[in-house]
């Protein structure tokens, strides 16, 4: 693995090139320090779009990005494609499957996995999309059972086939409902004149009284209605207990007879954090001073969906892109003012806006404290996402897909892959 | 499914959307028969790119077409994704892994699997990509054999790693083992600084004595020359005679230590045809009449891969995608030809001639009894595959890909995927 740490300069380990482990590389990129940037998976996924390739709109190879594309022209930074299972903090050693690697500093930005509270009998059956291969399941699966649906004869098991239970009526939650319910309605609907269409669901399911908890009440009630329109059943303030092959079970009332559970309804943070002998916050988040590293282990830095933080109201900051870029790129800087000897600096999360689209023409947006809402809130979506979107390839195939399916009311992805 | 056989309009059953079995289907529509195409992917696959596939030139989706997507405004044309593992002849019906569905007429076009003429340690091991899940699965081997290398110490292990030994030297080997050069000394090299790039390999072995067997000899030895130059190390007269994980073993000389075997030389006939009482030629390949038919059953037509004929010189008609065009689109004729009553009409084969890249910049093509070789071979192959692909927006894509690539030596699709 090359000279060992303490010769030359300070190694710095980075476990995750999802956006927290991705922006510190970036930022030690020709500081003088060696970068060893580490990842299960050989590419950064950019996870906001993963819905829409759950649903068919986009291609898996374009929401992705070779890592070692990215690091290329970065002489200091390497990239090495290895899970890392276990940290030995004293011995400042990561163990992966194959070896150990010793850092003089570590990034830990691993990010989340779904949280089922606890739900077994969920967990073991729900469909989500927190990676690559979640996602073209998801699709491949939706696919198949209309499939399977344009040859059943019973109408009750067709239409338990055709109902989809989406559990979370947060960002991801809201917006792949209204895209699957376009995928439906507008493009499936076309190819399957053996099916009925009214005997399709798509139910979006949301524990508190609004859609979109924390947006402006104006703005989530807007969101309701554009679903509803779209042919979305939104049941608020009801409850997942359970599901079974056919069944999804609510704390009050009948069950739903669905085949098909999508649980976006929260995360929590990588099995790493539990083996770390730190604190802990909800979620099982590894909580970091206000310079974003372990209280007893200063060269340990913690970032993005793994980490808990308040911000100055009290807040813990939340788990989004733009957090884990930010502490990502904060936590570098602090380890270039170690290796110079100067003081570390507390991490100020800056909140850019939420934005959400609910499928063609219409969005919602909270930005510099305004609330905006349809044509333009979908716009605006559309444009940071193309921008943010690593690699001038992915842009272009993303936006030439859009206009695709925009103009032809199309869904160019509908293969079934096994 | 319907309304029985025999009720009002015949039913033609069409097994596999590959090209023999779409063509077909195509010839059907709009015709007084009602047709249902079965495949087991809910997709057609073009074939003649699988390879750029696998060697990450091009994503998927972008070869592959929904099947319901053809059949849409084609209203007496039906599809349904099932597997047909047999067919009852006597009772006129074909049985999926779900249900039996009989048909007046039946046109098997079930396509070709990979023959390791009985090389069993061979199948066990050897990477092919007949289907779209193969190529992609052999892309992510040949990617993380390059990350497994980049963490290997041993020098000898490291070169075993990174030998790639493809069997075949007929069209598919040589384009694969082109493209495959290109990816490794051209994109891979500027992605692992740390692997020293002359431990790589690429190996085509050829068990007769040229290249492309039944090409024009100076074309053959033209291929070999522009393969070499690329880095392949071309090995003539050689046999492949068994394997184990990390050797090919060879009839004659030392085997070769390697840990990627990638098998082109051969394929035989659908499992299908072994089951269907008639007589075999070539490869399991079911005899058919000159009008495409069984002798027994004149009602189950049999084209594509899976058939057996021979053109007017006594050659078998080769198992390619014209062939299995024109054999679908005939076999569809002579259906019409039984329902109105008219006599059967011999299938002629038209050999359209044969072309094959090499590369960036360099093909040989035989067309019209003329032998091309270079840019103009290279632009003509381009052209051509480019048109036959269905789907606008395909095209599109794989034009974009091959131009991204083209202009800046990279390969866009580098994604291990699990």
């Amino acid at each position: 693995m090359g000279k060992a740490p303490g010769e030359g300069r300070p190694r710095v380990v980075i476990v995750g090139a999802g956006f927290g482990g991705l922006w510190a590389a970036k930022e030690l990129a020709g500081k003088p320090v060696d970068v060893l940037l580490l990842d299960r998976n050989n590419y950064h996924t950019f996870v906001p779009l993963l819905y829409q390739v759950a649903a068919g709109e986009l291609e898996a190879e374009q929401i992705a990005y070779p890592v070692r594309s990215i690091v290329r022209r970065k002489p200091n930074v390497r990239f090495l494609m290895a899970e890392v299972v276990d940290v030995d903090l004293e011995a400042k050693c990561v163990i992966t499957r194959e070896d150990r690697i010793a850092y003089d500093y570590l990034v830990l930005a691993g990010g989340s996995v779904t949280n089922y509270f606890g739900l077994e009998s969920v967990a073991q059956r729900a469909w989500s999309m927190k990676d690559l291969s979640e996602a073209v399941a998801l699709r491949s699966r939706v696919l198949e059972l209309f499939e399977r649906a344009a040859r059943e004869e019973d109408p009750g098991r067709r239409r338990s086939l055709l109902t989809f239970v989406i559990v979370g009526g947060g960002p991801t939650g809201v917006e792949f409902a209204a895209t699957l319910a376009e995928l439906i309605w507008t493009v499936l609907v076309k190819d399957y004149p053996e099916i009925s269409f009214d005997e399709a669901r798509v139910i979006l399911i949301e524990a508190m009284p609004t859609l979109l908890p924390g947006f402006d009440p104006a703005l989530s009630e807007y969101t309701r209605r554009v679903l509803k329109a779209k042919g979305v059943d939104v049941r608020l303030e009801t409850m997942v207990t359970g599901a079974t092959d056919r069944e999804v079970l609510l704390k009050e009332g009948e069950p739903i007879a669905a085949e098909t559970l999508i649980w976006t309804a929260g995360v929590k943070a990588n099995e790493l954090a539990e083996r770390l002998p730190a604190p802990k916050g909800r979620g099982g988040r590894v909580v970091v001073t206000p310079e974003l590293h372990l209280e007893e282990f200063p060269e340990v830095y913690v970032v993005g969906d793994m980490a808990y933080l308040e911000d100055g109201a009290g807040q813990p900051i939340p788990q989004v892109a733009p957090a884990a870029i930010q502490q990502g790129a904060h936590a570098a800087r602090n380890i270039l003012r170690a290796v110079a000897g100067e003081p570390q600096e507390p991490f100020r999360y800056k909140h850019l806006g939420t934005m959400v689209t609910i499928g063609r023409n219409k969005g919602v947006a909270q930005v510099w404290g305004r609330s905006v809402r349809g044509f333009l809130a979908w716009i605006a979506w559309l444009v940071v996402h193309l921008v943010r979107l690593i690699g001038f390839r992915n842009r272009l195939f993303v936006l030439a897909n859009w206009a695709w399916n925009y103009l032809f009311y199309e869904r160019a992805v509908r293969l079934v892959l096994k």
